[in-house]
């Protein structure tokens, strides 16, 4: 690796894009959660038959779904998850324990229904579909592929930007569409976003120190199972990247361009889409969060919607749910990606709704209430 | 509360009961899990396509049902969960933010359909009864509900035994016939274990110092909800308790007899006669755990049958899973009881299952295997 110093060139900014460009379209038409139910959401879990709080995360999901939906009685009936998968120049410096031949090769495993994320959907009754948004290998047509390539692999980020400012909007309307395509033709209760890509807690924990500004040796973890001498490249690969590139860390477009990645650019695209169409989103593990943050970064108001599906081993996630004020709904001490957090928390939050719909009240009941009043 | 000093009554031994009684039968037909499997069932999840571990407890689980089942290809098919219910005569002390007569009434919304056990185990296809061990009133009969009371309430144990030997015997014994019977009519591959009685953490807090050695100071939690001096009340409770009895810790009759409750009796019963039918066990919060860890005095070869589903707010909880060396599935925050966590749980048993069966290994999916060694 030997990069040249750059001189800072400024990223593309919303008011760049043309009117009536779909990215601007979706980013301009979301709207933050409105907070008139909150009070109402919250007295109906409180009287719920139980102890005030002692359903814990699940009294949260059934609230947030309650105002998400902008209904008392929140339903989740269609639940989609999409797999991004794209590959990454990045890999080139040596930061993953497996060769950039598995990203096709775990596509292919998805088509086949093979992998850990097609058992838990089938499982939780998910609609799953894979999109290649940028993977170094040809497909072909499938049911449950959709296919966006943009490019077969981002650039070296190391060395230069992951990608053009073209490839960077393309990738992000890319993830809209397939949003919106799969929405009009079944409105979506509840998405999920995993994703797939060699290479990709490397640009996932170079994009959490730039936003976040924590230190390369605090948000790099060991991905797909990288040794301590791993470890150490990985951190040192990130810090140089970091000193090479100059990032306006509030600008999102930026930051994709520069190190980010075609399938973090997609789920960052399907997320300002989901929010654009009051869908409840949730976000896997460490990659999926930072294609979050991101899209919190191009626009704030995305936060109500947005969903921790589960706490990840590696440690990047934790400070850019802590930027965005998210709590993960489970640890169950995963590092998988490919959305298995987000399939099972998905299914809390079915349950969650159920809770708020279907548990009786305590007058309902005809249960005492507690003595203590706080 | 003016208990006087009693001398040392020594409890129950297994040798005192007839050798064709129920209660003695079940418990000498009880084995370990064999550990001829856990090799190859750990390198079947190796093998299968995703990093070494990065499914974190769902592979464990998967592990533990191979076991538990002694087939490669675990499969949960019968789900079966029961509450078990009784009253506590501890309530007395005023350990509780609820009045007793919430115990039969919370019966009622089970009954009904209304509580948060019953949304839980509709979500999950989970056959759940409701076992009236010992509530202080009388119900009409009910499909849902299973007749095996005790007597109305346990006695005082701040001033007086809480049952009878006779009675200990027979709140196992009507527990390990709730398991049976059911298992009889239909085969059960694993069973979760809930429980409602108001006053009932104050006798699991104070089974788990008996058995583990920790203070009250350490063992007492705010149950469903009291406050800072209540909470103090409650710890000066189980300190006066604990001073009272002369306990042996390593007798599970004696530990009943004298501190337990009926429904804690009955659930220590199902879990030994779930073991005895080598099925997997899922305990819930700090109640079902302390019935848990009961059933492992008597006999510690329950212990790989044994699944802790969900960290409960309760801090007794902890030591008492660390004794019997298990690690929840789940945190979630919750310190509901009624086996919420455990049905939670079954459905993750479920998942992993179908992990350890439907998903293809490196092999069979043509991916290539980690540059890693370790």
């Amino acid at each position: 690796m030997k990069p040249k110093q750059k001189k800072h060139t400024p990223g593309v900014n919303l008011n760049d894009l043309a009117p009536q460009s779909l990215c601007r379209e979706v980013i301009e038409n979301i709207f933050p959660l409105p907070d008139n139910l909150l009070a109402a959401a919250t007295a109906k879990m409180d009287e719920k038959t139980k102890p005030l709080g002692a359903l814990g995360r699940m009294e949260d999901l059934a609230i947030q779904m309650s105002l998400i939906q902008n209904n008392l009685n929140p339903q989740i009936q269609q639940k989609n998850l999409f797999v991004f998968a794209g590959d990454h120049g990045i890999t080139e410096e040596g930061v993953s324990a497996y060769p950039s031949e598995v990203t096709p090769q775990m596509v292919d495993n998805f088509l086949n229904g093979g992998a850990a994320i097609n058992v838990l959907c089938r499982h939780h009754n998910i609609d799953m579909k894979v999109v290649d948004m940028g993977v170094n290998s040809e497909f072909l047509p499938h049911p449950d592929l959709i296919m966006k390539k943009v490019a077969k692999g981002t650039k070296n980020f190391a060395l230069e930007d992951a990608m053009t400012k073209q490839q960077m909007i393309m990738a992000l309307e890319n993830g809209m569409t397939t949003f919106l395509d799969s929405y009009d033709r079944q409105a979506i209760d509840i998405v999920g976003l995993g994703e797939m890509g060699i290479g990709n807690t490397t640009s996932a924990s170079a994009i959490i120190c730039v936003i976040t500004g924590i230190l390369p040796s605090q948000a790099t973890g060991r991905g797909t199972g990288v040794d301590d001498k791993s470890l150490a490249h990985k951190t040192k690969v990130i810090e140089k990247v970091l000193n090479f590139h100059t990032i306006d860390p509030g600008n999102g477009f930026e930051i994709l361009q520069k190190i980010g990645g075609f399938e973090i650019a997609g789920i960052a695209g399907a997320i300002l889409a989901a929010a654009s169409k009051k869908t409840a989103v949730v976000l896997d593990g460490v990659i999926s969060t930072a294609a979050g943050l991101v899209a919190y970064v191009i626009n704030p108001k995305i936060q109500g919607y947005l969903i921790s599906g589960h706490k990840s081993v590696e440690k990047a996630q934790e400070s850019a749910l802590s930027h965005m004020n998210l709590t993960p709904i489970i640890d169950f001490n995963m590092r998988l990606g490919e959305g298995t957090g987000a399939a099972l928390a998905i299914d809390m939050a079915d349950a969650a709704c159920k809770i708020m719909t279907q548990m009786a009240s305590f007058d309902e009941a005809k249960v005492a209430k507690s003595s203590i009043t706080s």
